[in-house]
């Protein structure tokens, strides 16, 4: 196995995570959150997203927690803005990084964003203009990258085609996302080969939710072709609005173990994130989601 | 990737797993669940365990099961017996093959069975030598093969050490298991290694646990060396005795999901192996321990 020696790990626990909650989570708990997990050594968040209240109600307080939070010299503060609306409401919140939110499916862009593919990529177009004017990062998610609710398989070409269409108006980093979960490690792998006809290997990440339990395959199987950068979710926040019931992101836990057990470096404190997750868990009255945190806080509580 | 083209999956549900569950579960529905799973097209079965019902009341049925199975031809059913004594008890059910259970670390063997490693292997000898003689196949279980909840992590070194002492007696066939979970795939990778110096990669299985979310990463790399046979669990059904709360063998349901997935044969109907698992689990008055399982049943409940 040819592995890489360091990995980056992105916690979406705050946006990603939290947006597909039930519940309503003040303010000051995301912010709470989001101190455990640059304590605990995330040096990237995915804090929160600029959107409509009335579609996100969940992500209303966006300026609010972006003003709450203890900036840790070296972590970056990443935000979702879909459009220019988005944009310029995250500005003052100086994020580090902006996320904007493709799909590799004409279905699930329809239904997810209203519009179609290409037509997200114009929406998008100014956003990356403005952005990179003012030295701020961008992120273009590709989501549905092997699968999608509506039309089931996605083909590698179509993650190759948007791939293309995201670098075209300069977005510098992509995520290939397994939104609903159903990938396996070929499949995966094909996706990951035709982001790389269009990106470095450095400005490539993986986005694995755990719906059908595959999520650390999938990584192990990104990672052995030398993808070094992952989203994941403390705790397993999230869920997938399109699958009732359904897991949502790998849980940070799970992969720190596996990585650090394969003697890859994180720059993560184990049982410092175990906390992270264990707050928000007991926030939202839960367990955590994640099979590594159950174990550890079982092995705590003897 | 090189990895094979068939997989031939083990259901050790009935025995590992439900000898783990506090609950009674009647002879009856252990015959309901070895039905079901054989229709859902598993040709290996691990049934019960010819023990003394003083230390394992849950396997006190063992004659009974046994005797209640309808047997579909082309399917192995495999029992344990740790001695001579369950041997001679277990002869009559006309096993297919019988498992003798040893562990690579002292600690554990001393634990688990009263006596060293050596000592374990010298009660094994007869017994293996009578299953031989009625041409009954002989599996050995290495347990703890690279954790263990007494000593740690556990060397390579001694998983070949165990499986030397096996090969020594007439074991036919290993499987390299980590009953805690704890191992990561290049531990994993680092143990299939040392058993692979004593034994051919069509002797060997992998047997893992699912406590820190780790199986299917294991089972993957372990793919990728040629492995072809694992220990699943329908259901994910049972826990480790010496880790309260956690998750015991991974689910056969999320195995076979990413086998299917990556083009890889196993025969199995995984539809019908899902109904195996929800069948035993509402017995059980629970839901499946098994991601997969959990997805697919969602979506038909819409």
């Amino acid at each position: 196995m040819q592995l890489p020696s360091k990995v980056k790990l992105v916690d979406v626990g705050p946006r990603d995570g939290l947006q597909n909650e039930k519940g309503a989570v003040p303010a000051e708990v995301k912010i709470g959150l989001v101190h455990r997990l640059q304590d605990a050594g995330l040096t990237e968040i995915e804090v929160t997203s600029f959107v409509s209240p009335k579609w996100v109600p969940q992500m209303a307080d966006a300026v609010e927690v972006m003003a709450g939070i203890q900036r840790k010299p070296g972590v970056r503060y990443s935000v979702l803005t879909p459009n220019m609306k988005g944009f310029e409401a995250a500005l003052p919140s100086k994020p580090d990084e902006i996320v904007v939110f493709g799909a590799a499916s004409e279905a699930f862009s329809q239904k997810n964003i209203n519009c179609s593919i290409d037509e997200s990529i114009e929406r998008f177009r100014p956003v990356v203009e403005a952005a990179r004017k003012h030295g701020i990062t961008v992120r273009g998610a590709i989501s549905c990258a092997v699968g999608c609710p509506y039309e089931g398989e996605v083909a590698p070409e179509r993650v190759g085609h948007v791939a293309r269409l995201m670098k075209d108006i300069g977005v510098q980093h992509i995520g290939v996302a397994d939104t609903i979960g159903v990938g396996t490690p070929r499949k995966v792998q094909a996706a990951m080969e035709a982001a790389l006809k269009h990106y470095d290997i450095d400005a490539i990440s993986g986005h694995f939710h755990d719906t059908y339990g595959q999520a650390l395959g999938n990584t192990l199987a990104s990672l052995e072709m030398g993808i070094w950068q992952y989203d994941t979710s403390s705790a397993g926040l999230g869920g997938c609005p399109y699958a009732k019931g359904a897991t949502g992101n790998v849980a940070t836990e799970d992969v720190v173990y596996m990585l650090h057990g394969m003697g890859i470096q994180t720059g993560i404190d184990l049982d410092k994130l175990v906390d992270a997750g264990k707050y928000i868990s007991d926030f939202l009255q839960r367990k955590p989601n994640s099979r590594a945190s159950t174990a550890i806080l079982n092995k705590r509580a003897g």
